[in-house]
């Protein structure tokens, strides 16, 4: 609880479109949120820049970035030297798992954001997966998130002393992207600021607070682009010269 | 598998005794063993250096360190600024969470353990984790290391698509100390180098390669020469010249 009586919610937030509508779900729940981010060996850190965006302009009380290699154990293409996948349709995305997924990445973020949970005395935990367009990755799948919520009442000594419940929310997980684009409008989120590319291109001007530009063409962007077109808006982010717009 | 068609392990190695013995049960349970170990924000570096002598004296094929910032949530007596407790007895040890609980830190090794498992096409995972000497850490129940196993096989892309079935391996979860000790000398595994105590003492030369010395007072000193003498073995490692001895 903090001193206005609110209760804790810690929020994953990555800086994509989809971590910052679930941050606006956590305020519109009434909690205070807690941004949590990870350093974790992704090529690009302007993620992180965005993420700070996210957690700034959503309303969180405190972000914290935590420190996670993963690139020691690689294995995947947003962490090692692998090809991110361009030009797919939706319908390709879909298929299998793809090479961007980090194995265990979701399990061990939300493993850590119970740490701080803990740490917070909050109980309630946000992410913004989605089963829909992702159905390649098996953590962003209901049956993950459950499994995940059973694990966190025995793993803790909230859970195992204190009587606490945890509950993982995913407002998200069974929305099309045209329905977060739909929802974020609703709920006011800024989306200015997120960055959802796996393939950014730098800014040509060397100044640190420039923005990198989407490439258009990566699976993410694609997503992100077709569900602002069914949703009838426009994508307010940059994106390359040449990218394809939706 | 590897080459000569073994299976492959990954083995949770802390540098501890149990670490070690756990190491050692999955080698001789037929399994190559990659040892992981973890930078967290620990207040010693001497546990990693013990780490790398178990990994490297306990056969493991290949030993691999991942940071991961757990100084960043805090909370715990062996990552934050908070005493660590003195001369309990095993009583007193065995109530409630104590104050060198690391809010779901095994949750979070684990899952890191589950992610390199994944790139190494592993589906078993070692842990040294005891529930009856540390009935107060949640996560080193069976109940934890049970969910853990459930939530490995829906996280994971082995697990949900290739019909992979993880397993949890906690060897010496139900043994006492004493047991430990006997089956470290029925295995061979050569205990001199590991390292357990919560509050060692620098070494007095100047030299990288000097060991630290065990306070001999800690819970975590206190169990391990209980655990010698009742097991009438004399431990090899070196003490604080004032340290109560078994």
């Amino acid at each position: 609880m903090d001193e206005q009586g609110k209760k804790r919610a810690v929020c994953l937030v990555s800086g994509g479109m989809d971590s910052a509508v679930a941050l606006a779900e956590a305020r519109a729940d009434g909690f205070d949120a807690y941004a949590l981010s990870f350093e974790y060996g992704q090529r690009f850190r302007c993620e992180l820049a965005a993420a700070q965006r996210v957690a700034v302009s959503g309303g969180a009380v405190e972000h914290r970035i935590v420190g996670v290699d993963l690139g020691a154990i690689g294995g995947s293409a947003l962490t090692a030297d692998i090809d991110v996948p361009k030009d797919r349709d939706a319908h390709a995305i879909g298929q299998g798992v793809p090479v961007t997924y980090v194995p265990a990445r979701n399990t061990i973020f939300l493993a850590i954001a119970l740490g701080w949970a803990e740490v917070l005395g909050a109980t309630d935990l946000y992410l913004g997966v989605n089963a829909l367009d992702y159905s390649g990755y098996p953590d962003c799948r209901p049956a993950f998130l459950e499994a995940f919520e059973a694990l966190a009442n025995v793993a803790t000594a909230a859970g195992t002393e204190q009587g606490a419940r945890f509950q993982i929310h995913a407002p998200l997980v069974e929305r099309s992207k045209a329905d977060i684009v739909r929802r974020a409008f609703e709920l006011g989120v800024d989306l200015s600021g997120t960055h959802s590319c796996y393939d950014p291109l730098a800014p040509s001007v060397d100044d640190e607070d420039a923005r990198w530009l989407a490439c258009g063409r990566c699976d993410a962007c694609a997503l992100r682009l077709k569900g602002f077109a069914e949703a009838g808006h426009t994508d307010p982010i940059p994106y390359a010269p040449k990218a394809p717009r939706a």
